[in-house]
């Protein structure tokens, strides 16, 4: 059957119609008036999500551009950097801040388990001569499915006092509490195609004053992301280069769509969907990669021990054409992902089990009793 | 009248109907079976509208962030390169390769006049010491209207023997004829919402041999931007960060109508779009910004000489919502800009003039007789 299928990665995420019809208006011109009306919404609206005053600006970039953008206008080549690495994201960090010449120091843990805290405090309090100038930390690890105790390390950078602290929200903001303003997030970068429930091409960037005081003495060559010109130019309603509008206005659309919904609503129903499958993985006898407490709301990695993780996304895809993600790089085959960010409601995770259930007997799995999975998530959503 | 809007300014350019369902569609997985297959066709026929058998790269920017990668992928810092400034964009790349480090030589001409090959063949010839990496070229000169006589400065860079010649074709490409390979251009960039027929959000590079071998050389820091994992995937048919996959599905079903109508029925469109619409300003009494023989077609500057331009362009909005551009920095007011790029018939240039005409009259304009405007353009279409 066309057209049915049921996207479960960790972005591209579901589209609401609305949206989708927003996207598919005609352009205007992006110097008009009426575009900066809608970028001045847009940006206020933003604000919103990030939980801040200060600056978030609106990028024409994948999630890695944005990224980027945060750590290169705020170090200076030889600074030295922690960057917490416990799967792909964190050390594609690592990767993007050894190109520009940093002085990165890998605060590591296993893939599937979390950051260690006092990993990063004892790294800080050894600081004494104030060498580190940034802390580069992604939140929810989409690698991995793991939420890193951002909220913790955070306190360990401001008691540092001179480090800033630069967060990849990709997968976190839209799906988690990210108080920008409350905890002094300094840079907090995000993507368009996760939370914000619109598709990818845009990156997002909130940046503190301690950040902007950063900036004037940060000297990596760059043009099309240098921030300067950008928040410039947001002052103004516009951009300093043109911006996709049709992602724009779409973003309009789902920006409101969000504020309806309220960002304790947002909260609340990501934990649920997540609470929900992780118990149903549970009750399957599926084993979950992310310890108890650290999974994220974004996405979760199911390992099938004794089953091959991706014959299970292929017949979920044939059988019930729902995409899931597999295992990146060493972990392909020993796990899978379920994404339950963005556009995602309960019933998505009651189809999203039950057609688990229906796949793992078809693949001879009889290690659970038939509507166990579902039961487990009814009983989430019953509560 | 609301969604009237007729947008004739050189980007974003008006998208056809099937184009913008396209976009509409929801988004499947960028790592999906299905997604590669359409990117391999995608990539495909950007070859064939870049005339060219090597890399067609596609990167999630606007077409300035198009150009950075275009320039910082193939030259070192203090290398000396040539740069055409003869409009707001060639001043953008000399600033943009300034701030790379680069030795910047620019080769100006006054906005509104095309660059003077023989001031590049003297540069050219004089550097015995083969000290000059690159030529920069805007080809169409969005600002001014002018297009450029590549052409004849690329036969003096290859006279040149060492130097890069890199091409910003962001209004030229899918307007007049680009052959990359029979020309040996070696660095090509272009952006989605000009010729191609799409909203903004991609830009698009080919890549020469040559080109390549300078890469293997250059090492001005990069991560986003860097163009070998772009190639390295993309022969896998893929894209080592998410792409815009609505944007991509787009492209898809845009360059499919790019070829039903083929190569010379594009040029030929344009050329025609373009004599229509300078013979019927001629006609009206108003100056031409760029001379005979060097008029882009994508963009027709109009000098109105002793009228506000800004002032026509405000009647123009609203009364017959045609969006015309206006001139840029000390431009601004002295001319106005009519669009003809990408998804433009001769109709939509019978309706401009037609519509321009009576703004000039509700002005208090007499300089012309009545219909003389519509007349000229019709003339042009008959032959």
């Amino acid at each position: 059957m066309e057209n049915k299928l049921m996207l479960m990665i960790p972005g591209p995420t579901p589209v609401p119609e609305q949206v989708l019809l927003a996207l598919a208006k005609h352009p205007m011109g992006h110097r008009s008036g009426e575009f900066s009306k809608i970028m001045a919404e847009v940006t206020e609206n933003l604000k919103w999500l990030h939980q801040t005053q200060s600056d978030v600006l609106t990028l024409t970039v994948s999630g890695t551009g944005a990224m980027e953008a945060a750590i290169i206008n705020f170090v200076n080549t030889g600074d030295r950097v922690l960057v917490g690495c416990n799967g792909k994201f964190g050390d594609r960090w690592a990767k993007l801040a050894q190109a520009f010449g940093l002085d990165v120091v890998k605060v590591s843990a296993e893939w599937g388990q979390p950051l260690d805290p006092e990993a990063f405090r004892a790294h800080l309090e050894a600081d004494t001569d104030k060498k580190i100038k940034a802390v580069i930390i992604t939140h929810s690890e989409t690698s991995t499915g793991v939420l890193n105790d951002l909220e913790t390390i955070n306190r360990y950078v401001k008691a540092h006092g001179e480090a800033l602290i630069i967060v990849d929200a990709v997968t976190s903001l839209g799906a988690v509490n990210v108080p920008v303003d409350d905890w002094g997030l300094d840079v907090v970068a995000s993507g368009s195609q996760k939370g914000y429930m619109i598709p990818p091409g845009l990156g997002f960037i909130s940046v503190s004053a301690k950040a902007w005081q950063a900036y004037e003495n940060a000297k990596i060559p760059r043009f099309y992301l240098d921030l300067g010109p950008y928040k410039k130019n947001a002052a103004k309603n516009t951009t300093p280069f043109t911006p996709p509008v049709n992602l724009i206005i779409a973003l309009q659309t789902a920006l409101n769509m969000m504020k309806a919904e309220g960002l304790e609503g947002i909260f609340s129903r990501h934990q649920r969907l997540m609470t929900a499958t992780r118990e149903a993985a549970k009750a399957l006898g599926l084993g979950l990669f992310a310890p108890e407490g650290y999974g994220s709301p974004a996405i979760t990695a199911v390992a099938p021990t004794g089953l091959d993780a991706e014959q299970i996304r292929s017949v979920m895809k044939k059988r019930y054409d729902i995409a899931l993600a597999g295992g990146q790089d060493h972990l392909k085959g020993q796990i899978f992902r379920i994404g339950h960010l963005g556009f995602v409601c309960d019933r998505d995770i009651l189809a999203a089990i039950a057609s688990l259930e229906a796949s793992l007997r078809e693949l001879g799995y009889e290690g659970f009793t038939p509507g166990a999975g579902v039961a487990a998530a009814a009983r989430v959503f019953a509560q």
